[in-house]
């Protein structure tokens, strides 16, 4: 028996791994096809296998259901076909709640049914760092609210990202070129380690599959490239539980692919993927069709969070705004708000039912920003998104519906106001009168939480600091 | 002879007015028809005169041309017919520039060349608070920043608003009705002594002929009421030099009036008015279509300025925003941004090629809100308006044109850079590089204004303090 796992128990929604040896001869990458049905009871699902260099062949495989499951393996080459083995699909571990999916058409939650609330953040190209910056990164993740977190699987070529990456995806070829139809198994190892650091975390990893910042050709392959480069990334990663799929950063920004390019990529991957993890593409200035059936949420790119809710209506899919501009100082328009006027496009974002995502981007002595290479914090938002996060955690399981101009929340059981830059003094509530209700008056800058005296119901007024940036909480009574 | 004139001698652009004694019985509002022809040199300039009571007719007349005019008056009623007079128009004295009209496009300029940039605020029914407050007001605008006030004809029915005016501009009707067919000329007199004054302030009067906000039938008189109306509001006052007509204050939330009883009021003004005053109409949600030729400039309401630049080319007029929410703490959502926030509206009209007007609704014990009543300035605006108006005239006279997404000025002669909410810590200018320029950094907020050592042209960068609301200022060298 040629097959190897890592072990005949394998947690819900945990990483399960088939080992094979095959061929090293000729081009494994294009020449064989493997895969391997997983069966549980009457039910089966098929994986796609990659191979890993060096004659290695795998298969991962992440069980949705406990119990007994048993695989047989099909590939054209037969050391690698009609293998079988069998494990066991045990309870997840406390922190494992599987995958996201959406829930409630315009929110998120894990497929144990615990809520997941989005709270991103930003680094392109942390993982092709060196592995100091890259630890740096993960302990500040520890320590930070971000629950999400963007990256591309190519390195980037930008202001501030002129460095070479430590690995690239693809075997070298001639005269400083690559050979797209040969990967670079090490680069993928390196990649899955940092997806997997993330999954330890409990961090979502936004995986960007193209994206237009690139002096090394990846955003100009041949068409078959990019189809089979999709296919091995979702071969590599699809098993991780954390991973949501982002066809591109900036796709409107990358010329030479068409929005039928786009439209296939999407259908590679959906086909590809036994888990139907969330799917999504980022614009630049215009907005991907979100309609269109293979993309799970919106995931866009717009600093008036004012009109977030345009897009919740226009799509009818959760709206994740992940990029609205990012604290920090550099001299581009995307990269020079201050923590507070991020901090109120997250609020902004939050009280019209949508999600949106941190970036930071300060200049650095040795240009270490971290929206594309991670390493420490500098900003002041996050610790004003952690207590968003909070508020949000605190808040109804369901997820955030806009009600007006100045709140969301659950008609009769849940008000989220928030006021932006408005500083009223006084404020008329018009609540249920059937009910009673406790308010609280949050400064989401100095992120206290004041309990208003008494409990309220029908209409009412209230007095009110008189200073901007501020929200109140109502919550039913008793 | 009947005719009574104040002086032979009157200077361009003032006020000279003809008084004659004519029939007091019947209705002389309705049945008696006046004007006069002014006389200079070959041209005659027609002007209608007003009954304004007890048998006193007043034709009112601002000569823009200097030397001998004569005149003739002409009515149905022959006791006001055939009288002729004469008299010098002079030098204007030194503060007196003439009427404001539309110069270079976008922009506006006195009578004799001066230019005038907008810095407007609102007072809406401020000539209906009596003596002691309208005084008030009065002393505060001498020492405000501003040039051009928005105020109602008719009194304000609203939210703070709730005293009867001191007068009415129709005689009393039974049960508490009003005759539309009868003004009341002590209310008009009044009017006109408060133009006068703003007048002699140097502040343009922005005079409000219709407006929603009515518990007394005004917003809904029968229409040959409302054409009187307007042709006796204008043989009034469009002899002052300072007036500038808008149709209404949010013509849009006035039900009882279409789109063609506005069309017909802008005619009806245009036609009666010797001096085609600037004349345009304010929205609140939906904009007029300023390009109807008798419309001299937009006057809109919109809190998104930066958009503003949008509609000076969808309309190819002066764009001045009156109404983009004022400074205050009311419930009210147009009414509670603070200081800092009104500033940043104010600063990015101004880039853009556009105009900017104030308003203050601070809650006050008294219901005393400037924004309707005037009175005093409690705010944090005004002088950080104050000091744009600065930077305004000491800018190009011809109005600074928009630029860049950045900055608005005369390319090659002068830049304002306006960085709002975003805080680069540097900058790359590109300027022409056949000429040297000087920078300042302008603080906005602070009112600072520190210059950047050197001389600059071409490509080149600049340290930036890294904080909002800066402003660069950039002027040629020499």
């Amino acid at each position: 028996m040629n097959g190897q796992t890592i072990s005949d128990r394998i947690e819900r929604w945990g990483l399960y791994e088939v080992w094979l040896t095959g061929a090293e001869d000729g081009n494994p990458f294009l020449d064989v096809r493997l895969s391997a049905q997983f069966k549980h009871k009457h039910r089966v699902v098929e994986a796609w296998g990659f191979y890993d260099g060096d004659g290695h062949y795998c298969i991962r495989f992440s069980p949705d259901a406990l119990g007994a499951w048993t695989y047989v393996t099909r590939s054209d080459c037969s050391a690698l076909d009609g293998e079988t083995g069998a494990f066991t699909c045990v309870e997840p571990s406390p922190a494992n709640h599987g995958p996201v999916a959406v829930c409630n058409t315009y929110h998120f939650a894990y497929a144990d049914g615990t809520p997941h609330f989005p709270v991103g953040s930003t680094c392109y190209a942390w993982t092709h760092q060196g592995d100091d910056l890259e630890k740096q990164t993960l302990a500040t993740l520890g320590h930070a609210p971000f629950n999400k977190l963007r990256m591309c699987v190519f390195p980037k070529h930008y202001v501030y990202n002129r460095n070479e990456p430590l690995y690239h995806p693809f075997a070298p070829a001639g005269a400083g070129g690559w050979d797209f139809s040969r990967f670079n198994p090490r680069f993928f190892q390196h990649l899955e380690q940092r997806v997997g650091d993330l999954c330890q975390l409990g961090i979502e990893a936004d995986i960007i599959l193209f994206q237009p910042y690139d002096r090394w050709g990846y955003s100009t392959m041949p068409t078959e490239a990019d189809d089979r480069y999709l296919r091995y990334v979702v071969a590599r990663l699809a098993a991780y539980r954390n991973v949501w799929w982002s066809m591109a950063n900036e796709y409107d920004l990358m010329a030479s692919k068409s929005m039928s390019d786009w439209d296939r990529f999407f259908r590679i991957v959906r086909e590809s993927d036994p888990y139907q993890h969330l799917c999504s593409i980022h614009n630049c200035r215009c907005f991907y069709d979100h309609r269109k059936p293979w993309v799970s949420h919106c995931s866009v790119q717009r600093s008036d969070l004012s009109r977030a809710r345009e897009w919740r209506e226009a799509y009818g899919k959760p709206v994740v705004v992940d990029e609205c501009q990012y604290e920090g100082d550099i001299e581009q328009g995307f990269g020079n708000i201050p923590g507070w006027e991020l901090v109120h496009r997250f609020w902004l974002g939050t009280i019209a039912g949508c999600y949106v995502g941190h970036g930071e981007t300060y200049r650095h002595p040795e240009d270490i920003l971290w929206w594309a290479k991670g390493g420490v914090l500098h900003g002041e938002s996050p610790s004003r998104i952690a207590f968003l996060r909070r508020i949000l955690e605190e808040g109804p399981p369901e997820g955030i519906e806009p009600i007006s101009r100045w709140a969301g929340g659950r008609e009769g059981e849940y008000y989220l106001f928030y006021f932006g830059v408005h500083q009223p003094s006084i404020w008329t509530f018009d609540l249920p009168p059937s009910a009673r209700y406790r308010l609280e008056v949050i400064d989401t800058w100095a992120m206290t939480i004041a309990p208003v005296e008494g409990t309220f119901g029908g209409r009412f007024q209230v007095a009110l600091p008189g200073k901007p940036y501020l929200a109140v909480r109502i919550r039913k009574a008793g």
